[in-house]
């Protein structure tokens, strides 16, 4: 029995621990909180033996840096995760509740459980693991977590942007995706990017009552309505002039690798998503739709009454948090002027609309041969038993982007959530056998790594 | 100088005292407002001198009823007004706050000022004073003053369908209008119906990360957006089936009258309203858009996430809440049923959505050659020295409907509010000569109603 089968319980324990700290990134009111969590890190870091670690302060919430570094002339990678969550809302819909991590069959309920709390631990505790067992390391390895990747992360873009000599390294390798199947090793290879912002349209000086002023009054609530379906239509299509033309289809092989990928749509949409029809452009295959497409969300509009009752009211102003996916070779400053540009040609007359960004952030795609990717590849083959497959994600994760254009390293993106998992919805969880092969499969991948594969 | 003369200072302190109670029908957690309010009104009735004061307590909110029956041969008029109030919200736009009135230049400022404590309070202080001036009342007078105006008023509504004996009377007076300028005595004569529900729209079992379920995944926001579309153009045209069909265009006299209102439509435009362009159907010259035509409006949209900063969200459910306006000879019973096929036609794939009534009223006129209109009209025009015209209000008023349908008898609608007084929106307000002049011409009303016109 080694070290990491040894140490499962305690471990979870702390593991648990770290899911009690409310650190959503994205209310300010949690800023303790965020704290909290990034000295949990660094705490949890010295304990693996890393040195050197601090918190690494600037504009944002800290960044948590770390790093082992006696393995001369042997490769170096860079850790990824981050100690930030997404809001728990809406929480009656929780069965136990979001910060009390509670166990239900194998898997463990908590907010951040798997994004991305439970998968940054997995990387700590490999390091803690081999260190315990052999006093060193294989290759030399930096930790970079971050407490802002739920709300753009402009601290660690603007720190790597810097190109500090200490995070100089050979790959990235990041902890924060899933895997296509329980049992079934995955490397994540494409990423889209996101521009999100809010579409803010103003009518009246003042709110208005929809009996005396209704026939005559610009409604914002409505005009928002109009802007969203002249951007996209309902076959799923966006509509933003120029918008797709840089989309690059995925090529032949990659999509004759999905198309062999084992997946059971019907179970899919009915099962994990629990919906009545699956949506979007029908004439591109699921995973092209969910993977090599862009797209277009809106994810909440705010202004008006919605509590409970009737108020008949026509508001000043509303908001939409509106959101666009974007893939190569989309570019997201490219996206926000054309954003820009359709929202003023389709604003309806008697308001005003403009669109305010929040955060942007590139696709990325990696090359599966680059020899860290193939040693990761080996690494979790030969833990999980299964030939490892490369997928893409239909989300964003900026800092792939930031690693390729600042630092000039690929990432490789390790990781072992599930895709019924819950992210960013009620009832995250994370897959309890996946923690504790997390941990060997990552101990095993530094010894391949170090050697090249 | 009379009684109403000599006691402004304190009729303007009780104001106040009716102001200050947050009686919000539309939130339950203001029960035990609404309950001082409706005690407040029965304190103001049997100080004015009425007898059989009660609350009639049912379902809802309290009635409150009060009567002098002691003229013999006379008339008997039913005096209606209503002690609930909308909400306040946004509260950071009001200048003051919304339950402590104030007083700025000539006018008060709270929510409920001009709808409708401050106009109920014209009809009960008007028989304190022709009590304590005479001992008696030239007419026969019942008050009924109900607490649910704001949403729906369904007690009222039961008890007046009851056909109770004591409400037997020959014409209802209810303030709850507005004048049509400051200076210019007005009787409305025609109101429009409303039908206010919510669109629901639920889409996947729960919320979903719109990274890796965006292209495949309902989003009943986006739902929402498109069946509002669907249901008017952006011209203002209605477009749900048949809807539009037994809409009575007004009479060439009627539009004519109209027309020769004093009106300044680019001052109403600006500083009224507050808005860069009058929108809606522009066919229609603006006082039939906003009192001879339907309309649907948007008034609030739930789900998803609105806080501060990004959240990745595609909901599993969103709530729309819409009303429309009708007119005559519209019926809320089939533009219920018409709202409810279209809003299913219209539904887009992936998701399901209904329509959930909240409340329906019918649209209403009453002929102003009757014989208590006629004398209205003669008692306005004595006290503010002007003609007194006759227009309709966009809103809605159900009891006027009821009072026709179940008891049989004429709704006289003497208002007493103006234009720019904020119903339903921050800083409402009610003009203090018109509090004043109100009392005097509801008196005079009494004396010129009990004899004909």
């Amino acid at each position: 029995m080694n070290y990491f089968q040894q140490n499962r319980e305690r471990c979870l324990e702390e593991l648990k621990e770290f899911l009690r700290i409310p650190s959503i990134s994205t209310l300010s009111e949690h800023k303790p909180d965020i704290r909290r969590a990034a000295e949990f890190v660094a705490a949890q870091l010295r304990k693996a033996g890393l040195n050197g670690v601090e918190l690494i302060e600037g504009e944002g919430n800290p960044l948590v840096y770390g790093e082992w570094l006696g393995a001369a002339g042997k490769p170096t990678l860079l850790f990824y995760g981050h100690y930030d969550v997404q809001p728990p809302e809406p929480l009656n819909e929780w069965m136990s509740p979001p910060f009390e991590p509670t166990i239900r069959g194998d898997n463990i309920y908590a907010r951040g459980a798997a994004d991305d709390k439970g998968l940054t631990l997995i990387l700590i505790k490999a390091i803690e693991g081999v260190m315990a067992m052999r006093g060193s390391l294989p290759l030399n390895v930096r930790f970079l977590i971050e407490g802002e990747e739920e709300v753009g992360g402009e601290h660690i873009e603007s720190y790597v942007a810097k190109r500090p000599p200490r995070l100089q390294s050979d790959a990235a390798v990041i902890c924060d995706t899933e895997m296509f199947a329980p049992e079934l090793p995955t490397l994540c290879i494409g990423l889209r990017g996101i521009v999100y912002g809010e579409l803010i349209v103003k009518g009246a000086r003042q709110d208005l009552h929809s009996g005396i002023y209704g026939g005559a009054a610009p409604n914002p609530l409505m005009a928002i309505a109009e802007i969203l379906c002249a951007l996209k239509d309902r076959d799923g299509h966006i509509r933003i002039p120029g918008f797709c033309d840089r989309v690059r289809p995925p090529a032949a092989a990659e999509r004759a690798a999905w198309a062999r990928l084992p997946f059971d749509e019907e179970k899919y949409r009915m099962e994990e998503m629990g919906a009545q029809e699956l949506t979007g452009e029908a004439e591109y295959p699921l995973f092209e739709r969910l993977w090599a497409r862009p797209t277009l969300e809106v994810h909440g509009v705010r202004g008006g009454f919605t509590g409970e009752g009737a108020k008949t009211v026509i508001p000043a102003q509303a908001v939409a948090k509106i959101s666009t996916r974007l893939v190569p070779d989309q570019q997201p400053e490219e996206a926000i002027e054309q954003i820009r540009k359709a929202v003023a040609k389709t604003c309806p007359r008697g308001v005003t609309a403009e669109f305010r960004l929040i955060h942007g952030a590139a696709p990325s795609m990696v090359n599966p041969e680059n020899r860290f990717l193939r040693a990761a590849a080996r690494a979790m083959t030969e833990i999980f038993g299964n030939e490892t497959v490369y997928i893409r994600s239909g989300g964003s994760i900026p800092i792939v982007g930031h690693f390729d254009k600042h630092l000039g390293i690929p990432s490789v993106m390790m990781g072992f959530g599930l895709p019924d998992d819950n992210l960013h919805a009620p009832n995250e969880k994370l897959y309890l056998p996946n923690f504790y092969r997390g941990m060997e499969a990552v101990a095993r991948y530094l010894d391949i790594a170090a050697d090249g594969s």
